[in-house]
């Protein structure tokens, strides 16, 4: 089957052989397929993977040969594969085994692929009125509302969202969600624009008042270092910054000031696959808009150079059908 | 009136005229006070202070002109004085009001002299079973209680304590009442040995496993900034981090790990004095095996030195009486 193989920060269209699926798992049928920043940072060496990349899709099973009543269902799938064999596992926090494989990111064959295999324990079918084009976001949506489960949210909360890429667009739209007050930082226009229709106050980097940092909660979705200082001036004394974005290296802080004002740093990665379905299934999230464009998996290679373009927003690789 | 005056890094005995109370303040003298590592950081230039030093005390109400039923009571007080008149004070969050004066800290004289004065809303009166050299210890006992008010701590959480010294101390007492399990790094003998007769596993650097970081909860309080990292190896993924230390400068932090783990960092500050002093009073923390010494006042800046030793537990400043 063909693939989309990264090896050593070089990208090539490859022929594999087609994947078998161990017991418990099954064999999918990717149908569209998303790029990530994840996908660029290791395309950048952000941390070592050799192999199939991409770990944002929908699929339809083929063959799950101890679980067939889930053959020819319409899947999205986490991401994440623990061992289910150590501590961390037993404790039910899979999502953090240190034993586990990660689709396309660490140890296991990513979905820019024809076909990837994947425990049925990951999979999650996708309701009917969700279309391809919805459910292939239902990964980083189930991101942005892991920020949900760490935070709770009121009315009464300002919140500053900073980066409106990719992820960040649909964290604005699930802040929104929630009823507090989303203010966002863009830096492109076509960001600016995209939230222009929805109840999300607009700012400019000379807008945050560096004397009296006012937001209850920062979130940080910009993907590069910059975004932290940003976020750091922004949120008040007693205020909670919520860090989504991952790039290599590391960054200056003055851990002192966090003690001082009492500052709560949260990291946020992998959320729930059943509540993002169930927000687009409700319509409650529209991630339409940010369809950029799609590439046939031959092409993944361009749809990797195209999604690295500054603002853009999410690029898709269709595999043959 | 005599007090230890800070200048530029330097420390002198001086005579400074008696200060009087505002409407709303009292009077108090000082019966004993401490030395705290935010002293000695404001002594090496942690932050620009002149002024009086020091926080932590332990006084009478001489005159109270608006509160005259303050006056004879011997008192502990908050440091943090708010304006009572912008938005941060109006949300309830007076210790983070951004124009506040801190006692011996910033725009407030400090504690190591005869005299002082302070809002009669910072009091909390000293139940009588609770003697000057325990009362002494509530400032920090309350910054140890703070954790409880940031963490919820449940019997089955493994915390490990980092750094046990001054504060560290309380903090491994505080800790031990929630009925966690407490495990501590420390760094002196003196400081294994203070821990002991309590129900605390001693670990050395190498019972750390680098390769599978297993503590639910971290608390940093070696007051440099060498704790961070090792802190941050012994956090599991999804677990918390909290920050007790303050030192100048920055620190190389891999915020992406933060992201990818879910890691939450809380600063922690300045915490509740009523819990602090039922505490004492219910003899649950014994902060009594902590005092190193006591200076006379005449002596505050020797006092300084011996606190700056290593390893050097509480060092107390008592006035004239």
């Amino acid at each position: 089957m063909q693939c989309l193989w990264l090896d050593n920060k070089q990208l090539t269209i490859r022929e594999v052989p087609v994947p078998h699926p161990a017991p418990g798992d099954a064999l999918v049928r990717v149908r569209l397929a998303g790029v990530c920043g994840t996908d660029l940072a290791l395309c950048s060496g952000y941390s070592p993977f050799t192999g199939i990349l991409g770990h944002e899709f929908v699929g339809e099973v083929m063959s799950a040969p101890t679980h067939t009543q889930w053959e020819g269902r319409r899947v999205v799938g986490e991401i994440n594969v623990p061992c289910h064999d150590c501590p961390t596992c037993a404790a039910g926090r899979t999502q953090h085994c240190p034993q586990r494989s990660v689709l396309g990111i660490q140890n296991h064959p990513g979905v820019f692929a024809e076909l990837v295999t994947l425990p049925v324990a990951n999979l999650h079918e996708v309701p009917e009125g969700v279309s391809d084009d919805q459910a292939v976001f239902t990964e980083p949506l189930a991101a942005a509302l892991r920020i949900t489960e760490q935070v709770s949210l009121t009315p009464q909360d300002r919140v500053l969202l900073i980066g409106a890429g990719r992820l960040g667009q649909l964290i604005a739209q699930v802040l929104v969600a929630t009823g507090c007050q989303v203010h966002a930082l863009a830096k492109h226009t076509v960001q600016r624009n995209a939230l222009r229709e929805r109840p999300v106050k607009l700012l400019l980097p000379e807008d945050l008042p560096p004397a009296t940092p006012s937001f209850d909660v920062v979130v940080e979705a910009t993907g590069s270092p910059g975004g932290f200082a940003q976020a750091r001036r922004a949120v008040r004394p007693g205020g909670t910054l919520v860090l989504n974005s991952t790039y290599p290296g590391t960054t200056e802080v003055d851990l002192s000031s966090l003690v001082v004002n009492e500052i709560t740093v949260i990291g946020s990665r992998c959320g729930p696959f059943d509540k993002a379905l169930a927000l687009l299934a409700e319509g409650k999230v529209d991630p339409l808009p940010f369809i950029e464009t799609t590439f046939p998996l031959q092409n993944a290679a361009l749809a990797i150079e195209h999604a690295r373009r500054p603002a853009a927003f999410k690029v898709l690789i269709r595999p043959p059908s």
